[in-house]
C-alpha cells in the first residue's frame, strides 16, 4: 500500500467526521505490512470529548499491541504536541501527513528524533481544514488548546 | 488545595486501578481556583484501551473547555512524551508530580517551554511503580512502548 493509499483511509474519516458534525481531522495506523491495525477521526462534538484526536482514536482503535517498530501512523493534518508526543513515546516509525498548511504541529520535531515524516501538501486535505476553520472557528482553537 | 492534596488524589486514582488489576498510575485536573475539574487512572488492562494514560483519563474526565490557563496536572508518575504533548498542546500551566525515579519522561522539556514543575518525589508513588515494575514488567514496557 503505497502513502496515497493510507492518506485515503484518513481522508474518508476526516470526511465522516464532518458529516457528524464534528472536526474533520483523520487518522489510521498500518502495519509493517501495511495491514491496517486501526482507523479514526476526532470526536471531540461527537463524543464531548477533548482528548481524542483523530491520531488517539486510531491508536486507540488498533488495540494493545507489544510494539509499534515499523508502524506508519497517518493523519490528514499536521500532528499537535499531544499527537507528536503520542508517536514519539510508542515508537511509531513513520508518519505521513495530509497536509501542514493550516496546522503546524510537532513532526519537525519528530524528524529530529529519528521518525520518518512524510508531507504530501494534499490540496483535498488543505480545503477541508480551510473551509472548516473559516466555518468554526472557535471550535478549531478550542480542539488546539488556543484561548481567545 | 495545596499539591500534597492535589497528589493525594491522583494517588487515590492509582490504588484504584491497581485495585481494578491495572497500572497503577492515576491523575487528576484541577482549575485555576483548584477546583478539581476531572480525575482518572490508567486504563490499558481494564478497557483494552492503549492510549488512556492517566493524564489523558483525567483530562477527559474533565470535558470540553475553552481553555486550561491556569490549570494544574497532578500525576503520580513523571509525564511520558504523549501525556507531556497533552500538557504542552492545551497549555496546562503546572505539572505536580508525584515521582520521576522510576520513570523519567517529558518533564524537563516541559519546564524548558515554560510549564511550572513541581517534583514531590514521594515515596508512596515511588514504592507503588517500583512493585509494580517488579511484578508485571511485561505490562509496564507495553505501557511505554517499549519492546523487548
Amino acid at each position: 500500500m503505497d502513502v496515497r493509499e493510507m492518506l485515503a483511509v484518513a481522508v474518508a474519516e476526516a470526511r465522516q467526521g464532518l458529516v457528524e458534525g464534528g472536526i474533520p481531522i483523520g487518522a489510521a495506523l498500518f502495519g509493517p505490512d501495511g495491514d491496517l491495525l486501526g482507523r479514526g477521526h476526532n470526536r471531540r462534538v461527537q463524543d464531548g470529548d477533548a482528548s481524542t484526536h483523530a491520531e488517539t482514536a486510531a491508536f486507540r482503535a488498533a488495540g494493545r499491541r507489544p510494539g509499534y517498530r515499523g508502524t506508519t501512523m497517518v493523519t490528514t493534518l499536521s500532528p499537535c504536541w499531544y499527537c507528536s508526543g503520542l508517536v514519539r513515546q510508542f515508537g511509531i516509525s513513520h508518519v505521513v501527513i495530509g497536509e501542514a498548511r493550516t496546522f503546524h504541529g510537532g513532526h519537525d520535531w519528530l524528524a529530529e528524533h529519528g521518525v520518518r515524516i512524510t508531507l504530501l501538501d494534499d490540496p483535498e486535505c488543505v480545503a477541508m481544514m480551510t473551509d472548516f476553520i473559516a466555518a468554526r472557528p472557535e471550535l478549531w482553537f478550542e480542539d488546539i488548546g488556543q484561548e481567545g
